[in-house]
């Protein structure tokens, strides 16, 4: 892999898939900011006293209209801003476009691979000799994944001279974690520990991050404070279940076409994902199923008149299936075999092993065509039928669609610049936050306070 | 059986549960005038040039607070009035009190036997020496029913010296009918034919009446013109729909306190009350199943997300059973037998014999429990788990609670009145509509126009 | 007022309506039973070890046949029993009798003056010499607020001889407390502070109760510990939101058969109860509005397509008002003047002040006329039109219709028996609670465990 | 305009917009025939007999994916087919390769100027020499006018000499229609009388051009007999209806990306499609308004809980405007200047004159910006605050998505074939319908026989 960092006329660095695209990409960010009142507020509030000024912040985000919209107002506020996305297939060309052009350095496109995945991660944490980031804002904790297990290989290899080994981990990813390390090391020994030095902390986006988080802070290995965006009202109450109501419908056409009425879907997990997930099919006229094992939760299932059921029982007769669960290992390649013809199969959870691709794509004699980008039709050999996996088991409505709408992630992303804002200024000299003046005390990972930017 | 005839101190008959209920019944009839704009337009627009003025209107039609204001509206266009329930539980005893105090000759009590039923029916019809109905208001056509029994039998009376006999039919209500017809030729052998001489038509209330309408029109047998208020768009597209929509789950809250929501419920029929019934339970929280022969009707339900089975498939799993389909026989006897303990069994189609009441009453060792008027649980010896019907499977919204709102039968009720309206006036000596001014003439029984008082 | 104990021929005290309705109330209570999982899996899990054995409970909690289901769960679980209601209305006679005559204490009737509900609080809690209790249930808290008075009382009389001054207040229930204290004083000077003595604790049912336990706690001037049922999980968010998505409707039509389609309604409040009744209306066919201070609140309205306003803004143009706030003076009579002809005004939040009735009382030349019980239309001398008010500003659907479905107050109630259980033991000795056998520390109100009787 | 016909490799005559796009649509058309199981039956039933054998089909409808299934299912049954597009943004680039690759020959693309539009129609209706078509399959009768017209021109030429003249006309369509009959003419003044002579029928598609149809059959000037396609329940009832729930939304998101939840949205017209419409964008959370004329339908609006109201009351508070109602000048572009800043203006009624678009594009110092193809921000001078249209105002659905579902469009297209089939059969030499054999009569527009192909 030989990817080059470009540079704009003003010297910034960049790698995205097609600059000339940045017109388009602001007349769409011009949309969205009509769309985002919680952001623009944000803006006309704190824009004039700058209070992120001198603030050098990374972001592992879906690089999308919305997030240009987050990115422009931490610039906003003072701050100069990198950034990649957290997700291959979620970067919007356009936004990246013209994010790199205007305001930031930005490396993502739509379709990386894993190699350029963690490379792009790798360019967004490179502050180069002046250092940083003082902040992260991160959205599942890839780039608090990369700096703790930097740290971690750092401090191994000055203790033994072991190098990190890719091949120890199977997880297709760690892999490349791992030879990305250890290449990094050979350079320059001491790169995460530096970084980490100077990181005040970090603000996340989203459950699956925040779990990392705690478990981190419970093992005591957690290296900065973090603020937990996640579990605020307006992000989890909002995003998770107002954004995937709109957003997985949205997705399922793109990619389909399908009519959802008169369809049995069956949503895996009924949390807030799920909840949103299974309303907005209901909703489109399909029959819809819950698997669940949180009693509570299925019991809420039930009251909306939602049967709760085990993918077992239905897997054969149900025409869409969408995990939402944030576990793993939720829709394996047996069940797969036992579908319907052209079932549609699709995640809306963070992360990409909730559907067993590696067991799909492994599997003896199965075919995969693409009928276009993010929508394949495996054929069995067995039944000569095949299934259609959306976005290859990623999040499919940032692979499928565009994400969520604006105006939700207007409320997450106003969290986020109040986590940024709350963690210790750097530019201050001391550990006061950035805009509240309150030290940072107590636990490491600590919940976000809500936002009073619900400008309608 | 013994009634007398009761007169109040003007002179006019009645026969009520409690005419100290006036009072109370007025209250709510003047409640219900407020919800009722059609009704009260008509006589706003009618009412001062009294063109029902000499009309004898007879009308079988639930005797509650909304057919009061139904009545008094006939009466504000000049019309006097005579009136009996069509289904034995129906009566509000209420408004049958206020009605028979202030405006109509009533007859009518809630929980009637089926002698007592016909003998009201009858009373209805009866006008006396000066004569009439010139008018029928009908609903499910038993008024309708008995001229026409009354005739047939007078002709063959006259023809051959042969009287009805009761024993020559099974059904409960027909042998009744035939014994009073048998009981009347002898005092009188030309009353039905008198009534059929005067009488200028009927206007049809419902789905069931206007079928056997149609039936008796393509038979020939139809012996006066009537108008089919039910097919006019504010009738079954209203009253059936939304009304059922309301009284549907108010009688199973009243009856049994039961939480809807959660439950699984099945639907017999998806035409216009199905529909209603179906989206009711559904909003409610149930998990609703249809059952339709209707290929189309059957479509529908599948695209707003109900699945489509059979009773027998599902009648274990049910805890709600509701039957709207205006056929016989849907739920029998051994489906009783199957269903879960305290499983729910009710009719809010327009006949009782969806249900196997018959079936269910002669099972051997049947236990039947009556929790309340209305609401009985029978126990099975086989299995000692009982089931709860409802209204003893007959219309469990007006015999568990008051029937439809004010609002939906004031949409439903301003066609009869423009029925009504349409017929011939005997009053004007010739055959001309009432207020349209147009002749009879085209088939016998022909549509409704809908009308214009949608005031809201 | 000069009320009577009776006694059983097994001389258990008792005060209710009739005791022949004891036998429908049985039928009823065992229906009830059916729909009640998660109390029936108490009885069948810890029946048998009884570990209540010895305990006195007093409940303060609406008489009705859930709560029937109630006291026998905790009867079964070898608990002695004393009943009152916490609302004058809400207690369905059948139940109080068929209690009265099987189970346990019971002091309460539907239709209780306020001296005669404030009578049987005392009731309830009068354990005779022997002493008791040693637990209370309580839902608004009023049997706490009973002792904590009581004793305050006490303690002043005892240091300063000064009586309570029941013309010290404005507040009509409280007014009575202090008589009733002031002439208890004269006779027993010690009685609630032994009663406080042996009290191990409270469980309490809903938000006003558990914010009146809260404030006290932080004042210090709570003196027992006390469960918070009310924010399990399977309380606050089922109870409150899918109990009053059912009975708001229920009380509704129960009380004025209005046709809910087609009508303006707003909801003051947009809280779990709040969510539950907006959900209600808006499925049966309401346009939909809502007032809520709280901006989250009021964005998730927005979010599922319901306008916020204020009260102010729409209150000439809306047919249904319901009170779901919990807070006091929503509905003030200069609002009720503005309303149409015929508006229906009703609370379903837990105290009788967020309607205006004392303003709407004293209103110069103001006109009640009961339509029936719980059903007062109340004309205005300036315009000659009337407004509805259902359950004289009480909770209307305990006023109105029968409360919660037996199968949402399973799991509340679930909740209660398992806020006894963890509760310290009495029985035992020693600070045990009851079956978990933990110590009682920390804050004196604690949040109940959520329970695993979701059985369906 | 220089357009040439292109042929494939078997010499069938084509102009689509990319050949090679043929396997992309091969691919959809495959998964599309599992989606349309009408169609697919109909192949199966009717295919071994070739009912249309011989006959000459030309098409005027959509070039879409489910379109192609349509093609393909008539050539299944033995018909040679032309077609072309009734919309110049609806085609399906794919679909139309697919087609003019492997079975009809197609003249369509998407983005059509209006002159290249009718460029097609008119070489979908040119058989050449041999003669035809034999049948026509219209939607929104485009084909019907132009042989009307043309047939209309060539007699007034024939009596008068006399030339059509397109500045006889404001109308930009009827502009280069005339022109092209003008041109036609002096190559071959018969060609059109000739067509007429040898069609046998058209099956109408939508009411658009069943309204048309019933016009000139009451003036007389109706040349040939017509199917009504449009009224069959299975088409109008879930087209219009289920179809539009659909694609609505899809089409929103796809151009815009904007949450719908939360907004304020009109929909003017409350019809079939009107319904589908508002019950999408009410699930979806939008607070939705009405405008209708008739006063049933606004009837029926209340009754779902949408409040009904005129566009001039509500012009300045709505974020999205859609019009359904198949008239003209709904929103004038003197609503538009009223408008919020960024609020949407779609159509999806059939034609594209319900928005103002002439209006718009000739205001003085109005501004468009193309935010991407179909997707234009107006921004007026006065204010410099902008609208966002949607497809110029034509189709939303297919302009910005990919129009109707298969599944509904099975139902509808289901009803083009036995329409068709309906029609009587050239082949056979006399006037017998193709499948059914029975002649026809009666009126000329015939509304088609429902159909039987339910298949789930």
């Amino acid at each position: 892999m030989s990817l080059l960092v470009e540079k704009t006329s003003t010297g910034r660095e960049y790698k995205v898939k097609d600059l000339s695209q940045a017109d388009f990409g602001r007349l769409e960010i011009e949309l969205a900011e009509v769309e985002m009142p919680g952001l623009m507020a944000c803006r006309a509030e704190f824009g004039p006293s700058k209070p992120l000024a001198g603030a050098c912040i990374s972001g592992s985000l879906h690089m999308t209209i919305q997030t240009a919209v987050l990115i422009e107002s931490l610039t906003a506020l003072g701050a100069e801003v990198r950034w990649c996305s957290c997700n291959i297939f979620s970067t919007q060309d356009h936004a990246a476009a013209a994010i790199a052009r205007d305001s930031a350095a930005v490396f993502a496109w739509k379709g990386e691979t894993l190699a350029e995945y963690w490379w792009c991660t790798e360019r967004c944490l490179d502050w180069g000799p002046a250092g940083g980031p003082d902040l992260i804002v991160d959205d599942g904790g890839d780039a608090t994944l990369l700096i703790h297990e930097g740290v971690k290989a750092e401090e191994e290899y000055e203790k033994t001279g072991k190098l990190p080994d890719p091949a120890s981990t199977d997880n297709a990813d760690f892999q490349i974690v791992l030879g990305l390390i250890r290449d990094g090391l050979k350079v320059d020994p001491k790169k995460y520990r530096r970084m980490k030095e100077r990181l005040v902390g970090v603000s996340e986006e989203t459950t699956t991050g925040v779990k990392r988080l705690y478990q981190m802070q419970a093992s005591g290995s957690l290296l900065f404070p973090a603020v937990n965006v996640n579990d605020s009202v307006t992000k989890s109450k909002f995003d998770n279940l107002y954004g995937c109501r709109h957003s997985l419908p949205d997705g399922l056409m793109r990619a389909t076409d399908v009519m959802i009425a008169g369809k049995v879907a069956v949503v895996c997990g009924y949390g807030d994902v799920g909840k949103g997930c299974a309303a907005a099919l209901k909703q489109a006229g399909a029959r819809v199923i819950v698997t669940e094992i949180d009693p509570i939760c299925a019991l809420q299932a039930l009251m909306e008149g939602i049967p709760v059921l085990t993918l077992e029982d239905v897997v054969s007769e149900v025409d869409i299936f969408v995990t939402t669960t944030g576990n793993k290992d939720i829709i394996m390649v047996e069940h797969m075999k036992k579908m319907k013809n052209n079932a549609i199969v699709c995640n809306i959870g963070h992360f990409d092993n909730e559907i067993d691709m590696h067991g799909l794509e492994t599997y003896p004699g199965v075919k995969r065509i693409t009928i276009k980008p993010q929508t394949d039709r495996w054929v069995f050999p067995e039944t000569n039928t095949g299934i259609i996996v959306l976005a290859e088991g990623r999040l499919m409505n940032l692979g499928c669609a565009t994400g969520h709408p604006s105006f939700v992630m207007s409320c997450s992303f106003t969290n986020q610049v109040q986590g940024a804002s709350q963690l210790p200024n750097p530019s201050q000299g001391d550990a006061q936050s950035l805009i509240h003046g309150q030290p940072w005390d107590g636990p490491l990972v600590r919940q976000g306070t809500g936002f009073s930017y619900l400008l309608l």
